[in-house]
């Protein structure tokens, strides 16, 4: 199997993650890599999420990404099942900010890790599985390189305008 | 089934648990409740997690303890396979305090409770147990009773001692 | 007294509470068990909390659930006069998102324990209540079973239905 | 009666806290104020507690302190009970090191206030009660007065010395 | 003098703060409390703040509320100035939700006590300043007395409606 | 060169950040100091953050002011580049309040300082840069003194007001 | 070239956080992948860290691990210059318990991500890079597959002899 | 007067704070700086405190590093009454491992910045004064270029030794 084939899996705990999670789908679209988006959860579907991550490799995923709010198991109930690289993504749903999640997340035990990314950062979770996946794929590690271009280009323009922003700011005040 | 017969599993996720965890199991015993201790993870072993989740009403259990420290998962792991009462015990096993245990235990999803007691209060995760049981076995809930005046008879002596306590103190100084 | 009749209280320290509170009360009543709902606060009126607590076992009730915002101490209150179950939620009534509420009501000291649910989390409160009660209702068991497979079924639902909701949304950016 | 016969009482959960306790202890009896140390706990003890709170004025307290860790309710179970004064010295017991104690202290609910001092800051409560009892006993506030000329004066000639406490310390490196 | 007659100064940081601060104040008055406003900065306006501190107790005032939010030193830096009781409210005005106030507020150093009310808890640093000059006051003391009465009845009268209120709310549902 | 020529330059990570950063460079500007603002990312245009860092000296810049949230890191970039002053404002960007920036900007290892600001607080790192270039530049330290003569007076100002404010607030209640 | 060649740098701030790191690069060689030990800092020697981050893919590396302690930079300044997943480990080298580093390594702005791994956790580090590297290394997949099966079947050998174990702590006792 | 002669002040809450804040002077002192330690205390010296900082700029001081735990007020205490630059060391002196001193010391209400350098980061201090400083003064500004540069080679030979160093740790094991 050519590694560059090789799916991402977009796994969350609830539809109404979809407004946060959509960044991370969005951005490995773009880079053209095969995305599937399912609802899964570790507490109300646990046969579930077993069955879906011991089949992961094989149904040829690369990389799963789990994004969860508040006691953040799915990533690390993913990861129990597979030893294909899993991301976290912790969702901030509850009144902590994300501060729940971003430790349940991170914080695995001794031989089962998680790649926890930041609270809410879905698209540097899609960035984080194409850069995995770009360690065998020459033409995604190029669109990531030109990304990362875009980026800093993006930057520069922006430091070349803010003399003129700032001067609109201060003629409104 | 009688009730009253009902078993308490106390679940770790290491042996090296034991040193905080073994306080529910003595707990229990003093109570006369018959209780095993299981070592399983929910991210070494989750099939074992699970398994024993699944067939734990049917094995005679009752309630189950669940103790685990960082991204503690496993009270939740097992509370989504079984509808019988978890206790979850945060252990303080990393550089946090256990604070990321606490809210990995106690912050689950609407759908599937966790009955989480303090960091480490393993004593009190085994009274907790014994007070669900006690809800139909009557001589339970009278050694409950008795504990509960013994704590506040020895609370009392405790009370009745304090000044000379405080005058040994004293003299030290 | 037959065990499936034992109710639930829940007691809220402001029936401005209700709001979150109502969906324990709520979640109880959908599963048929007789429910009473109190305003009593552990510090306005702490003769009623502590008479409230003692005459519970007697007055037919088989668990207490207690919220409480701030410095919560209505749980603690309640189970330092009863051996009954009691539940405690947190309330994110402050500026701080409720880990105030979380730690006041989970912290207890040994041999009195509270089981705490998570922040805000009243229906998980109503469940766990209802799965105390179910260890001698069989009906109420099956009742719970049956939720839970709906709560899977859900999920399932939804995880077949997430490709067509994110072409929605896409199709809205 | 006289304001300045007043008593303080210093109310401890358990005497395992008479370590930090014993400050605000030393404290008032150095200031001359008759002080009375109990051990009551709000969990174990409640009808202590209460009784106790209910009849202190009576008693000829003026003000009482209460020390608890963990889930901290002591001070508020007092303070439900009288109108008198109450400080609350959070314990830093557990392994939070005492946030947990200071929020279930500080953030009382509206109508029943309780002084929260510092983690461990038993001397600060022992001075608080001093100072409160001074407004109306010119001799303590006399005393108290004095004190802060103490400590300055010993801050004084600290500084006046620290020069040559640098000197020793870099001949020992 | 009269220790009936001492005034109790509220003393805020910037007069934006009256919108939390105020309900001390309304407190106050309403207990028949003399009581001043001012508008005092630890950082804007040291000396006022020294020279204020110094003179309080011989211009007749019993107690002093402080309130600031940040870095909140303005109770610390009367403290530093008065053996008078001191009540430090936290404000909660920055983005961390008043903890950083808090602990400013409450970890006072040993010598120099300031007794921490909540976060934004302004009617509470108002009845514990009452309940400060109420030790030498009885008819101060009745009125705290009714107050917490009062507070009793309203949360019965509230429990008395909680049934009637959540059918109410189910209706609306 | 003379020192009082030095210019200061605000760096933001993103042109998003003007809303909080444009305190700092107002305050600057106000206080006749030459201000640069500039746009760069310790993350998107790691080059031009070490190349502006390196040459910032030559450039004639006396004090760098960095502003960034998160895992705010360009403060520390900028550091390691120059041994000029660097002050760092946290941005509240994400889900925590700043906590995380706050961190991120102040805790640097040993070797590699920088000056944190609180959180936001970009005035204050305006006049921070500015107390910096006034140790060699008379006239800004007069303009400096003359800024704290005047908040001295509105604070006040403020307080001689206070309580008809009180009085219009309770005709409004 | 081979991907199953492609080598891990572990880079550490300083060699004193071998003593936590070593974990990392022992996993990595007991796994049989090619790892090289670097001392690199974000701050003392930013252009080493920019230099090896812009040549670590050509220069055969597939995977780099970054570990620092308190704002720890060094795995976003890695991030920073290269498209290869970076892993973090924060270090708890101060006195906040590593929850600094936590947030400095994982709360990394959009367009740069970081994979964060749990406080301390190198062996985790090792086995998520050796896990990125399987993605197209078939034999290090089964490795991997067959260290879980370890670890799986340590877990049920300790859960075989807890019964015993709890044997011996009680005769201890 | 030269600028390259101004001062440095360090002053401490206490003179048991000389265990951390020996740091900075010795930094101070390597570089040819003089430096005064102070023992001052914003509550138990608050004259002290700010007589001092008022006349620190006429006594030829450039720059106050203040060094508090706890509610750390010294740092703001001085800056209230200076316009020198003041550099604030947040101590651990307490049970929080020093956040409560990083928030009291950074979180400075507008117009009055302090600049907080790290936890117990007294080396840290020293270091932002010298480049404070070195300004107005090029023999400084190389010294500390010089110090970066040995800082940079104590890295790299600590690179260069690292593989040697992990066969040392591995043949003890």
């Amino acid at each position: 199997m050519n590694q560059a084939t090789k799916r991402v899996a977009v796994v969350m705990g609830s539809d109404s993650d979809l407004a946060v999670v959509g960044d991370a789908i969005k951005q490995l679209r773009e880079l053209g890599i095969p995305t599937l988006a399912r609802v899964i959860s570790a507490h109300r579907t646990p046969e579930a999420a077993a069955g879906f991550a011991k089949a992961a490799a094989g149904d040829g995923f690369g990389v799963i990404i789990a994004a969860a709010g508040l006691a953040a198991h799915l990533a690390g109930a993913i990861a129990a099942n597979t030893t294909l690289p899993v991301i976290g993504i912790p969702i901030a749903s509850g009144s902590l900010g994300g501060i729940d999640a971003m430790l349940s997340t991170a914080q695995m035990p001794p031989g089962v890790p998680v790649a926890a990314v930041g609270i809410n950062a879905a698209r540097n979770a899609g960035l984080l599985a194409a850069q995995i996946l770009a360690l065998s794929d020459t033409a995604l590690s190029e669109k990531l390189a030109s990304l990362r271009r875009d980026m800093e280009r993006s930057v520069l323009e922006k430091d070349a305008k803010i003399a003129e922003k700032i001067a609109e700011r201060t003629a409104e005040l």
